[in-house]
Parts: structure tokens; sequence; C-alpha cells
């Protein structure tokens, strides 16, 4: 697993490259516009290697049992304390599902059957796309992992909003909220606008853009 | 815009990491199992920073015309000569919708307006995962790109399904014509199990799994 430290703002200015030292060579980067390219990048200044930085991926569950939606509270930083979706960062090698179950199982010890695509929510500004499933268990077992104080169902008029560790929990717990409510639960895309400098889990510091629910 | 060469295929094995010097310091990576995780990882020998390797995500058009679809003959390698939706690497600092509609400009110098999320392929194998939009064309008017030889639009029925780029593509017109042809779009989630060292053009060099509609 990896640690799940809020991502540095990464800015859009790209000559803040984070690559100061060529990965594969060792040698410095400069920052240059490769040829057919629009951008700066990092560049070898001895191989020649073009160093590119692109976002991640955060994939997570929303777990459903007997109408209720199961939260982890956060031993970690950021947002020690708050309640989050199990979710963590996508690794080489694993689907977007995969991914998921598998932060469902290390965050609240809880084996889980993937039902279907919920949610897609960009954050272009810390370069991150949370991808979110909704899921079942497939036995009725949960508990703290090594990164959570307790792991808990809350039924949807329980759910403490303002506790939420993060905007894109934030989100998803509202969307999927008014889904249930309305009978009809959809896959929704939108992008998350936070403001900067703002704190993740400060409820009023993110603009939703662009959503589309089918 | 990223040269669209083919990934390099990420082992599952991590100790195959890309990772030789540490790109904060440039000193020598070891790999090591960090503390709390469970993976070995490029950690660096002098600052002790530990380097993860993430999945990228590809992002795209699939633009609706006169009831064709827009695609683009590709200028580059892999897979120059073939057809392709207009695709690419996400950048830092754009959503998933700006990155499609980008890559769009850029490859098919058509401006177009997302209409809704349709496709998310992941490819474990080579660490990607394909966005796909449903996007129209705010002018009818498009050319190719430095990248493209051609573009133009096909009927459904003359998609040239024997001379596609792509896996990912092949499934997403599949997809897309089928459910064109029963009256209702949807969005799909699949995983694509490439087979190892089959060409990604090779039409039998995959498996689709877990794919569901919504």
């Amino acid at each position: 697993m990896q640690p799940k430290t809020a991502a540095v703002l990464s800015s859009k200015i790209v000559h803040k490259s984070k690559i100061k030292f060529c990965p594969a060579c060792g040698s410095p980067t400069k920052l240059a516009i490769p040829d057919g390219d629009e951008k700066m990048r990092a560049v070898c200044s001895s191989c020649g290697r073009v160093h590119y930085e692109n976002p991640k991926m955060v994939v997570g569950c929303l777990v459903e049992h007997d109408n209720k939606v199961l939260l982890c509270r956060r031993k970690i930083e950021p947002a020690y304390g708050l309640w989050t979706l199990p979710a963590g960062y996508l690794e080489v090698g694993e689907s977007t599902a995969e991914g998921a179950s598998r932060e469902t199982l290390e965050e609240a010890c809880a084996d889980v059957e993937i039902v279907s695509p919920f949610a897609q929510l960009d954050i272009p500004l810390i370069g991150q796309s949370y991808i979110i499933f909704r899921a079942r268990l497939k036995t009725p077992n949960f508990s703290p992992g090594p990164e959570s104080l307790e792991c808990a169902l809350f039924a949807l008029d329980d759910i403490p909003f303002d506790s939420l560790a993060f905007s894109s929990i934030i989100v998803t717990l509202r969307m999927y909220t008014e889904d249930v409510r309305s009978g009809s639960i959809k896959f929704h895309y939108c992008t998350i606008n936070k403001r900067l400098g703002a704190s993740p889990s400060d409820l009023r510091s993110f603009d939703i853009d662009n959503h589309i629910a089918v």
C-alpha cells in the first residue's frame, strides 16, 4: 500500500517539475520543450530522455449493506480522525476494480464484490482522478485495518457529512444519497475544482463542474 | 503532447522498476519493501525517498456526427497507418474531459463538446486505463493533425474493424455499435487482458473481463 498522504499541489506551471535528476541515468535534468511538444518537460541533460508527469488514479468502494454504506475513520494524516470511503492509489498491474477491492480489504478488512462503476471525479489541481465503485460485502464482516481507527455502516440519514475527510468523498456521498432517494442510481462524472490553498476537508473549498449523470 | 508510443510492458514483478536513480537527489535507488508496505519499491539509497509507479490514464473522444463516428489514421508508430479514436495521455492540470477534447483538437483539428462518459477500459498489464467520452463537433470541421495521415467519418457498418490500431479501440467501437443498434447507449466498464507479448493490433490477442454496462 502507498501512504495516503495528500498529493502535493501540482502546479499547472510545469517548470516546477519534481524530476530534478534522470531516473534512468542519474544525470541532472533541464527544462525544455521537446520537438513536437508544446509544454516544458524535464529532459535529461546527458541521455536526453524526456520525463513526463501524469495524474494518478485513486480507486475506492462505496460498500452497500442493509441500506447502509461502509465508512472508515482515518488513523493517518491527512484528515486524521475524519470519515472516508476505503480508497487509495491504483497500482501498476491491477485493474481499477481490483484496486478498489484491495483498498477495501486493507482499510476495512472487508471482502467485497464489485457491483458497478458509480463515479469518476477529476481533481485537476492536484493531478488526481477518483474512480468509485458500488460494491457489496461477500460476508457481513469488517473491522479496521492498520490505517483506520474504526469502520462502521451508516444509514444515509446518518452519514457524518460534517466529518468527512475529502471533497471527493463529500461529492460521492451527496450524489449517492440523492440517487437512492430519487430511486435511480446512476454513473456520475464531474470535475472538482478545489480553491487553491484550501484544506482538503473544508466543505466550502471546492466547486463541482461539468457534472454528467448517465 | 506526449509521444503516442506504446507503453513498455510493465511487469507485475515490481523489482523491474525503471527508477534506477532518485529523481529528487540523483543517488542510486535500491529495491526494498518500505515499512507498512507490502511491495518492493525503488527507495533512494541516500535520501530514503520512496518512488511509486502508477498506471496512466489515456483519454479520448468518440465523436458522433450524422450517425457516423470520427476516426484518425495514425501517422506515427506504433500502429502506423491504422485507424484509431483521437486519444492520448492525460496531463497534470487538466480533467479527463479536457484532455479528451485536447487530444481530439490535436489529432483531428476538431473542436468538440463532451456529451457523456462512454467507457472506462483498464489494461492492467501495460498500466493503462482508457477513459472515452462521447462528443459532438461544435462546427462540422476536421482535418488531420501532425500525428494523423487522415481523418474521416465512418458509418457504423463501415468501421474498419480489421484495421484498428489498438484493442481498446476495437472494444470501444464494438460496444458502441452494439449500443446504437440496441437503441440504448450505456456507460461501460471492463478490463482488457492482453496476452503477454502479443501485438497491440492483433485482433485475437486479448480477452474482455468484468464487463459492466450501466
